[in-house]
């Protein structure tokens, strides 16, 4: 194997690791430089704890979930629950493209980078989690993240985001230790799951943020967010991060693999929304600017009148959220809500805003704006772009519509309860 | 009851909520904001996720419990395994003073504010969260966290930090809500386990930046943590973080509750460490600044020869941490370590500092300081200023000293072994 030649020559001359001037890099497989690895996790809840029986937020089953390809498990983050900016690891959305997380055993686990480059190499986790390491607070939007007239609940609205703390080593570091060859400009990334997940990602991103991440939230990453390794692609669509990322192959092009003409596919709109056309407009990686208010939402029921937070997230792939403003009124006036700390770069960030329910009817809304300057649209502004009808947008009826991000509103009743006023 | 009565005054009237200008604020309770509370915890991995099973990263019993009062359970955070600054919520280390966790229904618990102030106030969990909030990453540290030559591992000789997003009201907003009264300068706070575990707090602090948390890495705070809200005082010893907080009152002096003088006690140098001298110094609250490496640390195994990243843990109740050094040379030199972002106030800092292990025995320590200029001390500083032997500090025989805070070195022998060099 061309592979195991050239590992075996990397770790002979210990090539120093590019750009850092560490001398020798030496790596040993086989061993285990933590503890040990027990085959069962304890229940002892002095040793792993869990949250109280009175808490019952879950991930949600996903009500639209469809596509071309077979489904693994989908589940929806419980945004209506969500505190801080954090999302705890088991609440994190889960969006599947073929079968159930693959039972990876990390003393077996791969990661392979060859394809056009001086040094193919092979990485045991170990011996990654010996490499230099970054940690950053990320979203991740699925591009199916898309509100419609038929959902009730912002987990259904907006599930498909959550935002982690997540280590791991950078793409950039393995890649210049592999040594890119001229010509090269793109990547593809696939996973060690039944399916074989395969994305195609330009060289230039990889070199500038990209994330092989192994952490998330101070834990190793889960089995359904990729155990052990995910790539990470920090503001771009979800379907870049692939999950048991086991193999990144360094090419002239992209391979434009099933999955990616046939999903999250966005269509040029003077194509009429032909997918066939192949002009699909699929390049356009980056998510946001978007946000919703996730308290009160959809579902939830106010018990009185009086005092509320009305409180919510908003998120970029484009940078740092500078601003959002909240209408009460429907969206004749807009006022300034307050971001709170920490606000981050590619991150959700948590707004707030106080407000007075008088009892009579209301509808609640967000906007965002990046430092960019990108202002989240209308539903008509969207609709408008894309080249579709806002009718068709709501009923999910306009094909190659691209990444959701038009204004949430939330109808408040006499009676306290909320309701999607896309409906 | 008076606080039934001042309760319905505060309905009636409306207060405006101090410093907001928000209006009448009008709370309804017995009635769930939320969605429902089912009675257990589904087990459905797509609804809840857990870990890989071949991860074996659990909460360690301490080795080292012990106290003049009853214990109950009691864990250390596995800092060896540590990843980014979050510590996820079921490794948090526990350090209790009493019983199991009450089993709290939050619909029936209550937090009273009463004492010296106007208007004595009863809030639900859900008023609660209808209130402002904030969200702050800050760490939590033990005063009993103490390094010592019987220890071998990170976990046992400094595994009762944490570091979380906490997510809750102010404690000044309610305090002004009830309007403290003149001459007022300390606060008692009471927990609702069955020993009713009581901290005095000077006012001062909790008109800064005190929270009443009832959320934990974006879910509600964990039952070992204080389920359904706990106190969170920045900075400051993790015994004023009272757990299960129910009950806060303003008063003029501390209390000195029993558990207040029998432990977490500094006593002054010059009583020559007698306890019962009752000069005891325990207005010292205030954590840190320290630092330790978490990899390689104790009970580790190095499998071979070649390039590592130190890594490690600093905080400091002072601030931000300004800057972190390493030595791998037993202290005879020392080079700075890269901080990695985020770099937060109140907060653990991960550092990391890229090193060639030759072979040959070393050993590793890390020494921080704070932006308030504070520098971790060696072992010899910190046993001078108590006036106490080294041997004395590391044997635990040196009564009343304060909190540890000296430098933890690590030693590697020849086989890659790592083992705590204070043994």
């Amino acid at each position: 194997m061309a592979e195991a030649n050239d590992r075996r020559r990397f770790l002979k001359e210990g090539a120093a690791l590019a750009g850092l001037g560490l001398g020798a890099a030496s790596f040993a497989s086989g061993q285990t430089f933590g503890t040990g690895l027990p085959e069962a996790h304890p229940k002892d809840l002095t040793l792993y704890g869990e949250p109280s029986r009175f808490v019952n937020t879950v991930r949600g089953r996903d009500p639209n979930s469809h596509g071309p390809f077979v489904h693994g498990p989908n589940a929806l983050t419980p945004l209506q629950d969500s505190i801080g900016i954090i999302t705890p690891a088991p609440l994190h959305f889960v969006s599947s493209h073929g079968n159930v997380p693959p039972d990876i055993d990390p003393r077996e686990h791969r990661l392979m980078i060859h394809g056009m480059v001086n040094r193919p190499l092979v990485f045991t986790l170990e011996e990654l989690k010996r490499l230099p390491f970054v940690s950053r607070i990320y979203f991740i939007e699925c591009s199916a993240n898309k509100s419609a007239a038929s959902k009730k609940t912002v987990q259904e609205t907006h599930g498909k985001t959550a935002c982690s703390e997540w280590t791991g080593v950078r793409l950039s570091l393995l890649l210049k230790e592999a040594g890119v060859q001229q010509g090269a400009s793109w990547l593809v990334a696939e996973g060690a799951e039944a399916s074989q997940y395969t994305r195609s990602l330009p060289l230039a991103k990889a070199m500038e943020d990209v994330l092989v991440a192994y952490g998330q939230n101070g834990e190793p990453v889960r089995p359904h967010q990729g155990y052990p390794l995910r790539l990470l692609v920090p503001g771009w669509k979800a379907a870049n991060d692939v999950k048991w990322l086991r193999r990144i192959k360094v090419v002239t092009e992209p391979y434009l693999h099933q999955q990616e003409i046939t999903d999250y596919v966005d269509v040029r709109p003077d194509t009429g929304g032909n997918l066939r056309a192949a002009r699909s407009r699929w390049i356009n990686f980056e998510q946001g600017p978007k946000s919703v208010i996730t308290s009160p939402s959809g579902g939830q029921q106010l018990p009185s009148r009086g005092f509320y937070m009305i409180t919510g997230l908003a998120w970029s792939g484009g940078g740092a959220i500078r601003r959002v403003e909240v209408s009460t009124d429907g969206g004749r006036t807009w006022k300034d809500a307050q971001l709170e700390d920490p606000v981050l770069r590619i991150a959700h960030t948590r707004f707030s805003f106080p407000w007075k329910w008088s009892g009579e009817e209301a509808v609640l809304q967000s906007r965002c704006t990046d430092d960019l300057g990108q202002v989240q649209p209308t539903l008509a502004e969207f609709a408008r772009f894309w080249g579709a009808a806002s009718e068709q947008v709501l009923s999910g009826s306009a094909s190659g519509v691209g990444h959701v991000t038009f204004i949430q509103p939330w109808k408040v009743t006499r009676e306290g309860g909320v309701h999607n006023a896309l409906a």
